[in-house]
């Protein structure tokens, strides 16, 4: 996955923020500084550090400020993907092999553990104490959404509102604090802070389902791992869950689901069952509605050519195929 | 391991502690909640608290302001404590079954990441920009100690300077900035701040070795777990490193060393060698230069009722048999 590359204005600060990010695991330790580098020069969208920086653009624009929340904010993610890897038994992430695969998984925790640590070193270098009431409280957050999710592993009498609670803690609120912190610490009105934060946690929504059901539909090539991972690992994802709401496919994909955690069968027969069902196009026209939504936080935002590079994103996003 | 309860004064304020302690890891997710408490509730000497409190009586006590830096600090010693578990596989800590043995790896690497994010939250409510700056180092310095730990994980050839780096980032680190941050809570002069840091610091050294010795000559009973589990985990403290020195058992130490590596011989050999040696005396004598460095440290601090305490602690540590 490469960066995002559509913003002309912020290529080249996006550019510096890329250098920043590697140094920002430099330490004493080379081994730890190889770890943490490791994902992060596998690539990556950067879509947090863009939006902090797109945030930015709603108050007085100061890239000195902005990185101390960018660049927390990309390590905050890198570290909770180190982490999954762990619990998903991941072997590849962004076409690489994981820190969990090429190190183990108790080199992969303190990898975690330290990059979280250096992220958070970075963001206390800013005065503003709700910088840090934020951040920390997503951490919270994310760490409870990683634990329902472990709980709900092959959990197939899950709901869509348990599967849209746990996405929210997992990605969408980390998204909707980029773009709120971008805002926050270049001095934006709060109101401005707060229709960012809108956007950003229902763009953040309709990301993650697109995500969940690409992992279903996509192919090798495009995702950069096998397709049907999600399912793999006993993560049952919205075209999952509706799927099982039709009930000519409901006993077949069940049957199926208990062979694949029993390690009896492959995805491919369940991804099938649920391709002819309208699961997938269901979680799209979700995954549209939430796209709406933030176009309409959008629309309370100040007019700036920002603006409108965020709709460019909000509509990316929808038709995102990687 | 019971809470030291030795001072008076401060015998409340930890009471009150001890409860928003517990619940501070209170949240939404009850398996979070059961598995954050079931460390905390196995006890504990909370000696990071009580430094902090300790700290604070060189300024304007306030249990308020004082406590958003005492329950952080426990908080971060668990969470590192939940994260050692998994790497050492250790079944038992405090007499209790560890996380780790209770619920698995995979659970206790997110309990240990939900009680490092609770911890910041805690914190983040107090304004002081360098309180976070502190704590956020302390973490980055943890993580690299942790994974020097494992890396060092049976190399017999290391030096007594190495094991001391390793025992600073682990454990004096966290206890020196407990005294420091109280101080720096409570507004104390930056000078009374950095004499507590260096007592700590001592203090903490001390501690860490006099812990890593007891693990040799100490029984189940007085540990709360079999003696020798740092030796059958692979890291070798310094009565290990003292006893290679000496030339008439280095040979037979080393093949057992070996030999415990390789899962073929329990720690009973290794154990009778170094307590045939001079490794835990020499340890021992270590251990009681750090607390005269703390001692002196304490000297240059103004003269109230709680110096008189640090003075007991230093000395509790050094004659400590559990």
């Amino acid at each position: 996955m490469k960066r995002l590359q559509m913003f002309g204005l912020l290529n080249k600060d996006m550019e510096a923020l890329e250098k920043e990010l590697y140094l920002s695991v430099q330490g004493d330790d080379h081994l730890l500084t190889e770890t943490s580098l490791h994902l992060l020069k596998a690539g990556g969208k950067r879509l947090r550090p863009v939006f902090v920086l797109m945030g930015g653009k709603f108050g007085t624009y100061d890239l000195g400020k902005l990185k101390r929340v960018a660049i927390p904010l990309e390590l905050i993610h890198s570290a909770s993907l180190v982490h999954d890897d762990v619990i998903d038994d991941a072997d590849t992430r962004r076409g690489e092999p994981t820190v969990k695969a090429k190190w183990g998984d108790k080199i992969a925790m303190y990898t975690g553990d330290y990059i979280y640590a250096k992220a958070l070193s970075i963001a206390a270098e800013l005065p503003n104490p709700r910088v840090h009431q934020i951040l920390s409280k997503a951490m919270v957050e994310m760490s409870v959404g990683e634990m329902e999710q472990i709980r709900d592993f092959f959990n197939s009498g899950q709901s869509v509102r348990h599967y849209l609670r746990r996405i929210r803690r997992k990605t969408a609120l980390l998204i909707a604090i980029s773009c709120q912190l971008g805002a926050l610490a270049a001095d934006a009105e709060p109101k401005v802070a707060r229709q960012l934060y809108n956007y950003g946690y229902n763009v953040g929504m309709a990301f993650q389902i697109r995500d969940d059901l690409l992992d279903l539909s996509g192919t090798e090539k495009q995702l950069g791992k096998p397709p049907g991972s999600d399912m793999r690992q006993g993560n049952i994802t919205l075209p999952v869950i509706y799927t099982m709401e039709d009930e000519r496919l409901r006993a077949s994909l069940l049957s199926e689901l208990e062979l694949i955690r029993e390690g009896l069968s492959g995805v491919g027969r369940a991804i099938d069952m649920i391709l002819a069902g309208d699961g997938i196009s269901r979680a799209e026209q979700l995954a549209s509605r939430y796209i709406e939504k933030a176009l309409t936080a959008l629309d309370k935002l100040p007019d700036n050519r920002t603006k409108g590079n965020l709709r460019d994103i909000a509509h990316f996003v929808t038709g995102r195929k990687f």
